[in-house]
């Protein structure tokens, strides 16, 4: 257990997207983590003030380039450059750094659905062999070992917090998982796209890359591997939707029973396997899950409900994707690897309203 | 064919809310209506103007009581009342009055069904007989003949439009449709309840009435007649959610293809039927529906693509709600029960930004 | 007054922006006119369609590059190109081609003006002579006769529609007009902006170009030569602030009654000034205005209120800044300029909710 | 110093209104509070979970009456309650319970103005001579001692943070004060009103209670009191607007600086008296506040700008309306009133985006 007088020192690589803001916001506020690298490419040079003024006034260090990054000041680095280029910079880094990854760069095992997705050959190979899946909830024993971890990506971690003990249990049937999912637009990043301006995403709503995500080959991954099948056999549908809010994600899936199997049967099992879990809650029965209800905080509300069609259910998750859904979720993580308390600078309740 | 020297003189049956304002919006430009009649109960004896701001200055009636409604002055009344009342003052309108109901009281045809979703027994069942369901592209020729046209409600003109010929054509299997609904928060009307005030329904998303909607009854009824099988026979997945956005409505139906049946069937089989229709437009093939490009106008576009379940399809249908999911649509039927030309009142291109 | 069976041949330059698209959805609804050029250089060859999905479907010609368009094939153009780039293109056109520019290349009848607030020495003075100001309500005659009309900025025309009938009477003190804007984000156009995206915007207000904004030495020449000053005499305040909404614009002005004088003599004021006037409107004593009271109508609503501090008064406008502050009044100027009815493509009522 | 084993007990009276939610919020966070009371009338016998589901799985006790308070229970009351109300109330409790109020009932110190203003006498005028306003950084020594410290209204705070120190050196002129106010929607309250609809206050803006607002005596009185005048012989403009974001207020105050002064004097007044304050701060030179930069926290931020007639100048700031506004303001003021650090329960970074 480190103490408190020998704080973690972090880096946060790529912090002028909205993942390393939310890192730098969480991380200012944990009593055993200090900030002592920020890099971005574009932005280097600035203070953290001009590129994020809410930031300001915090005493964080300037915004360098990558390059410039000395790595003996940090013990941990939170990575979110962009994809290609995190595998190159962490190949470069020494061993002893750890690496909490938001990337997509780690997440795949196999490097050919990587390179069909992603568009090009993996380059670091050797490392995504040590990398484990950061779902903390589902691969805790793991990542508290691991030297490299793969965040999941926003949607996959509403995916698989509540449909992977359906599956693994034998409940629901993996070959008919229809996941209609709704974010809102901070998931889309910090670049400038014409879609994500106000006056283009507001007062609207549209779906996008339907059925052609790539959060598809990740939730199939996982889900395959929770019933010992190939991931290249397990497809499943897969159509998110741009909402016109900031924050916040709601996946509302629509799942085939098994055989006399109820929507009770799955409250029951995803009651028993989060019991005690800080961070992921099943609601009462009939209480739906709303994005409003986790905004800014680790928190994922899940809840089951029955269809009108025979045979069928209805499982609803929601999480904030910035906080859960990606830097929450790794602070989470390296609370594990650092062998300290889990909930540790994710104490904080939700905003609303 | 009725000349503009002689207008049809028309009524507003519950002008006060969001339904009533649409209308009068409408037919403020349509060039053969005149505005005779606007009732709202309490807000009998206002101008318009205080009800409805944005329609001040444009010369309508004040809001009187429907019990002070002098019946001589209307040839057709719009009727946005709550269910229930609709139907007792309806059926002591005279016979020589059209109307076009946008309520939900004369759209099941059986009474078992209204009586379990409504909570009451029909009180206007004679009427109920005469009444015919206002889908205007699916009954056009017998809305024309028709007194009583009972408009859709917003989800099922989405929904139908856009499923209804794929189930008649054979090319979906009617019994696994997974209808995932998103509405703007006018759906929900203008009387004040909690989870409509901007501060709990902005910067958030939930879904509501799981499988539970009184919509769902209506879209089985009218999918089951389209194959010619019982509605108590057939049963959906219906989910909507309440979206931070004023207008607006988007249909994400998740549907099981027919044996060697492809998205590309769908497709044809859609813009087969819609060729030459003046709302409801196929897209481009790929080209995405979205809220935004119908806002404010009577347009449906519709669009099929491909899913990664393998004998699966993703259809999408947008409409604004307040238009062709209700106003829009009644002046469209009203059009054609007076011999008009279907477009009159409603050629306004949409909103965008 | 030209015959319905000859049209109007419209050309929007600049198309692809929200003036432009907006130009498109008004001329798409006026009876006397044809849109026969679109030009949009960096969308050259693309169908509207996919520039304005919700204008799809209307039959409008492909954009075009500007050194590409035919000039016998227009009457008159809107002219919705970036200041500069502009004055060069207009220069170019055939004397017969009528314009209506709504850039900010022709509002400032000062050259040296022009150039210390755009950056660059003005490139067609002859042109700028002849321009006449298109704030239409005060410039009706001048503007019947003109080939060029410098339609004002947003801001400009929701001010000047409130303040100059005062300041010109003599009524409040011109040397103590304190203006307080407020603007929708379609104000900022649709160029790729970081603080205009949703995620930035949203939740969130803020002023901006404080004290700097172009459109105040705009207004200053108006007030200016309003009460026979010099414009270089004159200062006004003026603080815009960007609101989390698309469109619509409010001004309050905070502004010193001359001796003796009171609200209520500001609201007879404009109460005269505007009697008849179809789109400009006095509100009754006491109602607020609210940009949802005029969304996507070329409305204005004026009202006037007392203040607290003895000797002030409080004038409050409100416009949708993308219809009567830029399309809509070009479009009223066009009608002006063609001796058509002046309302023509503008009786839309305003979309509420 | 209160240790952290035996924690401060706080009832919040009015828990279910947001004030209440957003005290529970903080509260929940702080390392030596402990929540043991929770009064909502009308939700009496509830669950936080139904009222607030966002603060579901916290271990809060239920709401109960009012009536059924034990006042043994608690230390310290955080009172939501409505204004008149609160003064009944407050006068039954046990002298030893230390009240934080948040409504109007102790702000004004003369009660004809209370009277005028909030159309009742007042109800408790000996609790009234103790009560100190509860304007932190203004008040910090008095408020250490108080029994009951009143809380000001969100506006005057953010407009008296900025001013005060101004008017107080004599650098801006008292009587000339324009103050252009602008306030997210959460600033009406929980309770049902057809103005804070969603589909009515979004995609809007409108002034309200123009020169009539509650706040303005507020101000007046202390302002008045910071130049030794009456407060019936000082008058402010003071023109509020309701913005469609849920959270956060920002003042534009545009002001007459006293003869020969700057609007560089007016910032370096600011910094000085704000110097090492954990809450309030300067922004650089020429960077603007926004809403986006204090959303969730407890901060305040503040600049001020040249204006373009000479003799005046612009002073903005910017607070969260919930938290330095109202529930933050009345934790920090509980931390004083208790000996503790005044930041506890406050240290959360701004949540953006």
């Amino acid at each position: 257990m480190t103490t408190t007088t020998e704080k973690i020192k972090a880096g946060i690589l790529g912090a002028s997207g909205y993942t390393g803001a939310e890192a730098m916001r969480l991380l200012l506020r944990h009593p055993n983590v200090e900030m002592t690298l920020l890099t971005a490419d574009r932005k280097a040079g600035q203070p953290v003030e001009e590129v994020y003024p809410h930031l300001g006034g915090y005493g964080l260090p300037d915004m360098i380039s990558v390059e410039d990054a000395d790595w003996n000041t940090v013990d941990v680095v939170f990575c979110g450059l962009p994809h290609g280029t995190t595998q190159e910079i962490i190949a470069t880094l020494p061993a002893k750094v750890k690496v909490v990854d938001l990337s997509a760069d780690f997440r795949l095992d196999d490097p050919e659905t990587y390179a069909e997705w992603y568009g090009h050959e993996h380059r670091a190979l050797e490392l995504q062999k040590d990398a484990v899946y950061g779902l903390t909830e589902l691969y805790r024993e793991k990542i508290k070992s691991a030297r490299l971890v793969a965040c999941p990506g926003c949607y996959p971690t509403a995916v698989l917090l509540s449909l992977v003990p359906l599956v693994a249990a034998g409940l629901i049937d993996a070959d008919d998982l229809v996941i209609d999912a709704k974010s809102g637009i901070t998931g889309a990043g910090r670049g400038l796209k014409q879609n994500t301006l106000f006056s283009e995403a507001g007062e609207g709503l549209s779906p996008y890359s339907i059925a052609k995500h790539r959060h598809a080959p990740e939730i199939e991954q996982e889900v395959a591997k929770a019933i010992g099948r190939a991931a290249a056999d397990l497809r499943v549908n897969f159509v998110p939707h741009l909402i016109p809010m900031s924050r916040g994600e709601l996946i509302t899936s629509h799942v085939r029973l098994a055989k006399g199997k109820t929507a009770a049967d799955l409250r029951a099992e995803i009651a028993k396997l989060y019991e005690g879990e800080p961070f992921v809650r099943l609601l009462k029965e009939g209480a739906v899950p709303q994005t409003q209800m986790v905004r800014g905080s680790n928190n994922c509300v899940i809840n089951v409900f029955e269809d009108r069609i025979p045979g069928r259910a209805i499982v609803i998750s929601a999480i904030d994707n910035l906080v859960k859904g990606s830097s929450g979720q790794a602070v989470q993580n390296m609370n594990l690897m650092f062998g300290l308390e889990e909930t540790l600078g994710l104490e904080q309740a939700p905003l609303f309203p």
